[in-house]
C-alpha cells in the first residue's frame, strides 16, 4: 500500500476462493493470469483438483492466511460460508459472486459475518456450461461486476474488490443492494419465468401447433431449456423483487385480455390497450444497449439467402473479411424443411452499402 | 385435368394476387418462376408498377378472367376483398395469405363470398421487410403453408389451391380455420405479446438496470421492437384465441408469484410451484423443432471465443468450412466493453469432434 498508483504490489494476496464451479474457477485463473496466489476450496475434493490441474491456484492449507476470501457457492449456501469465513479470518475481506445480494448478505450478518468487511459481488458473465472444467481465465473479460457495500462496510475493503475486479478484467459497478436485486429480477430473473410459462404453454399442444413455430417463439423460450435447479434456487434466494415484477407483468396481460375480449365480443375501432402496449415494448426494447453499449438502432441488418451447405457461411464470411467492415452480429434464420437458411448480419450503418456490394460481387442472395 | 400426373398443365391460370405487399409480391414471383401467367392488383398503381418491373406478373385488365384470386390484403381489409372477388369472378377459387383465418372467412362469407370456392390459407414466411421491392421468388421456399378449407369447400378447389403451393416451392398442411387461429395465437401472437409486456418493463427503468441485460433479456425482447400498426391489426383480427392463452399465461405467472410471496415471507422448502413451472417450460422447450424439423437437442454448441475485428468471423468459419461439417446454427453472445465474442456453433453431435479439432489446429479459443 506504499505507492500512490494502484499496481500489481497494491493488490491483496493470498486470495482464496470458496467453491471450485464455473465461476469460482473462472475468477481464481483470471487471478492467478494476473500473478497473485490464489488458495481454493470446496466441499468436493475433485472439484478442487480439477480446478489445482487447470492452474487456478493451491489448494487451501490449516496455515494459510487469505487477505481476501471470495465465495462462489449457491445462493442457499452462501449467507453461511460468508460467516463462517469471516470468523476464521477475522482480517480478511470477505465476498462472494452470488447472483442474490440482499438476501444473502443478511443472512451473513444475521448468522455473524463482519459487516465492516463484508463486500457483496456479481460478475455478469455466463454460464452456457458449468463445473470447473468449463471455466476460462478470460471469461469475466469485458463484463460489468456489480459491487454491493454494506453501509457499515469500510472503505478499504470496497477498494480492495474494486482492484481484485479491475484484475480479473471485468468493470466495477458498484450498486446498493437491493437495487442490484430489483435490477437483476427485472432483466434476468423474471425473463426467466416468462420464458419457462411460454414454453410450458407448449408442453401439452398438437404437434401441428408446434410445427408452424417460428424464430420470434424459438428466440423467446430458449432460456427455458436452462438448468431446473439452479434456477429454482436463484429464484427462490430473490422471491420478492422477481414477485413484484412478474405482478406488474401479470397485470398488463390481464389489461391486454380485457382488451381484446372487448374485441372479440364485436367491439370496433382500434384495441387502444394492446396498442398502447406494443407502442411502450418498442421504446423498451430501444433501451437495452447494443454490444459494446451501442444503441441497437445503431446497426443495420443486411439480410443474405444463402444454401444451407458446408462451406457456403465460409464462402459468405469470406467475402464479408474482404471489405474492412465489423460484424456487430449474426444471426440465422431457420427454415423447415429443405436446406436453405436467411442469414442476418448486422453492422454500422455507414458500413453496409460496402458490404452490400461486395456481396453481390460475389454472387451473394442479398435481401436488403 | 386429362393426365393422372399433377404437371404443370395441371396449374390453374391465370391466377391474380390482389394486393402487392411483400407477401402477395413474392408468391406472385413463385407462381412466374413456375411459368404460370400471374395478373396484379392492387389499391396503390404505385405498388402494382414495382412488381410488375420485379417481373411478379402484369396489371390487372378488365377483360381478364383468373382461374384462382389469392387475396393478399391486411387483415381487416380480408374479408370485404374476398367478397367482392367471390362475385366479380363467380367460376375462380378464392384464397387468401392473411394470418388470422376463423374471422376473415366467416366475414367473407358473410358479405357474400360463395364458400363452396373460398380456400383459406396462411404462408409462414418471414417479415423482417415489407413492400413489394422486397418480395422475392423463394421467400415461401420449404415453408409451411397452412391451407384451411371451409366444411361447404368442394374439394377441387381445395386441390387447386395444394397444387398452387407446391408450385410456389411451399408445403401445405390441411387445418381448420379455428384450430389455425388457435396455433398461431400460441406460437405467434401471444408471443409478441409477452416480448412486448416485458420490453414495456423497461420503459421506465434507470439505466444501471438495463446495463447489467444478458443475452436472454435480448432474444426475448427481439420481436418487441417489431412494426406496432400491422401487430395491432393481426391481434385484434385473432383477439379471442389469443385472449385464451394470454389468460393461460396470466394464471401460470401468478401461481409463481403466489409461490415466491410465500418463500419472501419466510416459508421454508423448495418452491414446488416455481420448480414444476421450470420443468414444464423446460418440456415445452423441448417440443419446438430445429432446423429442418429436427428436435433442438440433436446438436451441439461448440463454443469458440474470438477477438471481435474485421475478419476474425471470416477466419473462424473458413476454417469451419475446411472440415466437411454443416453449421445448423450460429450466435454470437455480446460482450459489454473491449471487443471480444463468444461465438457458438451448433452442428450434430458426431461432427463436433472433427469440428473442434480443425479449430483448434487454427489457434481458436474453443470452449468445448
Amino acid at each position: 500500500m506504499s505507492g500512490p498508483v494502484a499496481d500489481s504490489r497494491d493488490l491483496p494476496e493470498p486470495v482464496l476462493v470458496i467453491g471450485s464451479g464455473l465461476i469460482g474457477t473462472s475468477v481464481a485463473l483470471a487471478l492467478r493470469r494476473a500473478g497473485l496466489d490464489v488458495l481454493l476450496s470446496d466441499r468436493d475434493e475433485s472439484c478442487v483438483l480439477t480446478a489445482v490441474e487447470a492452474g487456478a491456484g493451491r489448494a487451501l492449507e490449516p496455515s494459510d492466511v487469505p487477505e481476501v476470501v471470495i465465495v462462489a457457492v449457491p445462493p442457499r449456501h452462501a449467507g453461511e460460508v460468508l460467516a463462517e469465513a469471516s470468523e476464521r479470518w477475522p482480517e480478511a475481506t470477505i465476498s462472494d459472486v452470488t447472483s442474490v445480494k440482499h438476501g444473502v448478505l443478511v443472512e451473513a450478518v444475521a448468522r455473524g459475518a463482519d459487516a465492516s468487511r463484508l463486500v457483496g459481488g456479481h460478475p455478469m458473465a455466463g454460464r452456457e456450461v458449468s463445473g470447473p472444467a468449463a471455466a476460462v481465465a478470460d471469461l469475466l473479460d469485458d463484463r460489468l461486476w456489480v459491487v454491493t457495500p454494506l453501509p457499515r462496510t469500510r472503505v478499504e475493503h470496497v477498494r480492495r474488490i474494486h482492484r481484485l475486479i479491475s484484475a480479473c478484467g471485468a468493470l466495477p459497478v458498484e450498486m446498493d443492494p437491493q437495487e442490484h436485486d430489483a435490477a437483476v429480477a427485472l432483466v434476468s430473473h423474471a425473463p426467466q419465468v416468462l420464458s419457462s410459462v411460454l414454453a410450458a404453454q407448449l408442453a401439452g399442444t398438437d404437434e401441428d401447433s408446434v410445427r408452424i413455430a417460428g424464430q420470434g417463439l424459438r428466440d423467446m423460450t430458449r432460456i427455458a431449456g436452462s438448468n431446473v435447479d439452479m434456477w429454482s434456487d436463484i429464484l427462490s434466494a430473490n422471491a420478492g423483487p422477481v414477485a413484484d415484477v412478474l405482478q406488474q407483468v401479470a397485470s398488463d396481460i390481464e389489461r391486454a385480455v380485457d382488451s381484446l375480449r372487448s374485441l372479440a365480443a364485436g367491439e370496433t375501432g382500434p384495441p387502444a390497450a394492446v396498442t398502447d402496449l406494443l407502442r411502450s415494448g418498442a421504446v423498451g426494447r430501444g433501451r437495452i444497449p447494443g454490444k459494446h453499449g451501442a444503441a441497437p438502432s445503431a446497426y443495420r441488418e443486411v439480410l443474405v439467402q444463402i444454401a444451407d451447405s458446408p462451406g457456403e457461411l465460409a464462402r459468405l464470411f469470406g467475402a464479408a473479411g474482404k471489405v474492412d467492415v465489423n460484424l456487430e452480429d449474426v444471426r440465422i434464420e431457420h427454415v423447415l424443411g429443405r436446406p436453405s437458411g436467411l442469414v442476418g448480419l448486422s453492422v454500422r450503418p455507414d458500413a453496409a452499402d460496402a458490404l452490400i456490394k461486395a456481396l453481390m460481387e460475389q454472387d451473394f442472395d442479398v435481401r436488403g
